[in-house]
């Protein structure tokens, strides 16, 4: 194990479950030796003041000592908080974000940088389906994988890419580096097109004129209720996320409504070899994330504890 | 409470998830004095009897003593397997099923039925994505809604209805009666789509040419891997249950493709107001299936406990 202090100062722009969640496991795990925190809302001010969960709560923003910038605002906002702050940050500061969304991103700070500061992006993947100061913890990160983009400016392997991976490394991250753009292709379809799927189901159950919206209710766990968990995601920052990836996320959800219309097909000529055969390839990918650790291997999640002392 | 006890003895035809939880449930509560359970495959049987959650397996089916046979075999093969069992039952006594599919089933055995026979279609809505013997537990049915399908034969007031109903009682369940059409729909809505959603997703993302199966795996944590959950669900069951409920399941899902093209219609279209009014309308839906104890209010599922004496 490394060190685990890695900055002397930082600041984290943004107080809600993923700003709030790294000050929580900055402090947990020593990676700077002082963690101050803005957020344009004077009541997540005072929440993150009522939760001791940093040094410092600065209502006016400005970043004279962070050797880390983190803005962990919605990525409809993450282009003009850097402009912003980055005029006040300090020779040599590292800025970064933990956006969904890359390529765009990158694009828009790189011109900004001068003086020696960097910018990485960064995505840790991990979250729920809360929000807000109150929602975050210390183990979020805790074997989820982060993803930093460097750019051509500034590449994987320069000192700042490297102590940026060794922060959330300490905070229990693994941490890839990937090109902006293939990390928006890929969270196209591991991210944003389950999340748009989810939000669509709910609509189109809760829209039904021939079933009511008590009936979805009480019998949704036959599958219904593992949609709404997702689809209950912060309804800004999703819109944000689908705007500015739109490119790769119309290229998997048409590949998506491609393949649901063949399983439609199947369906309607009772082709059941299809059906089955569809069916069928989808157990082995489950098992491989339980293997790589990206999910519990407990049926439904772990909801259905058997009762203590049930031997089977 | 009512006595517990509600039938002398009963008949478990197939020992998958469903039967055997059954068993262990009706065993734990107390619901009948003797349990019989029959598998057609002889290697389920020994593992039935090596459970031990029942007083016999019988591996030649008959139903001489039964007082109510529960038919828990995939839905391709319950009229067959009531074909086969009705001879031999005692007059009197009652059939039933657990399949997700009901209107199909209710009018392939009903015109079978004499003797005094009676059928009424059962379907619990619990379960989880494993399968098999090993895969039951007792609780599984605790809190869940049982929903039961009289024909006009049997009806809803009828004795044999109102102890079918206190049997579901007795292991956990409440109980709703409901016409097998409309059954057909909600559950359509609430439970075929979103698996057939989730297999559909699994197969788009695995087919990428552009994202490796290991990016899949790695960043499932984003979203994509509650969906592998419930597409590990038993393909055979489930290729059965879109050829039984083949119009509710095209009729949800066409209705499911136009409100995906319309989400497509306004990512392309930079609409940020469309997409924000759909994803706001979500989170309600969600919070009324957590009250109403169809979920759990954790975030993820509680698959991200915070750590011990972690105040937040």
């Amino acid at each position: 194990m490394s060190e685990p202090l890695v900055y002397d100062e930082i600041l984290i722009i943004g107080g809600g479950l993923i700003g709030s969640s790294i000050a929580r496991a900055v402090r947990e795990r020593g990676a700077a030796r002082r963690v101050v925190m803005h957020d344009r809302d004077k009541s997540v001010c005072d929440r993150l003041r009522a939760l001791d969960i940093c040094d410092h709560v600065d209502e006016v923003c400005g970043a004279p000592n962070a050797d880390l910038v983190i803005l962990a605002v919605p990525p409809g906002g993450i282009a003009q908080t850097a402009k912003q702050i980055l005029p006040q940050m300090k020779p040599g500061a590292m800025l970064s974000d933990v956006g969904s969304v890359k390529a765009n991103v990158v694009e828009a700070i790189v011109p900004l940088l001068s003086g020696g500061i960097d910018f990485i992006g960064g995505h840790p993947i991990a979250g729920t389906e809360q929000s807000g100061p109150d929602a975050g913890f210390a183990s979020l990160f805790t074997d989820r994988w982060c993803i930093l983009t460097p750019s051509a400016r500034t590449k994987e392997a320069s000192p700042g890419a490297q102590k940026l991976k060794r922060f959330w490394q300490a905070l229990g991250s693994r941490v890839e580096f990937m090109d902006a753009a293939h990390h928006d292709l890929v969270l196209a379809t591991t991210s944003h097109l389950p999340h748009l799927i989810a939000y669509a189901l709910v609509g189109t159950a809760t829209d039904m004129e021939t079933v009511t919206k008590g009936e979805v209710v009480k019998y949704s766990a036959a599958g219904f209720r593992d949609f709404t968990r997702i689809a209950a995601s912060d309804p800004v920052m999703w819109r944000d996320v689908f705007l500015q990836n739109k490119d790769a996320v119309i290229d998997v959800l048409g590949r998506y409504i491609e393949d649901l219309t063949a399983l439609k097909k199947a369906v309607r000529w009772g082709d059941g070899d299809t059906l089955l055969k569809e069916f069928t390839k989808t157990r082995a990918i489950r098992d491989k994330i339980i293997d790589a650790g990206q999910d519990v291997a407990e049926p439904n999640f772990g909801r259905n504890p058997p009762e203590e002392g049930e031997s089977n």
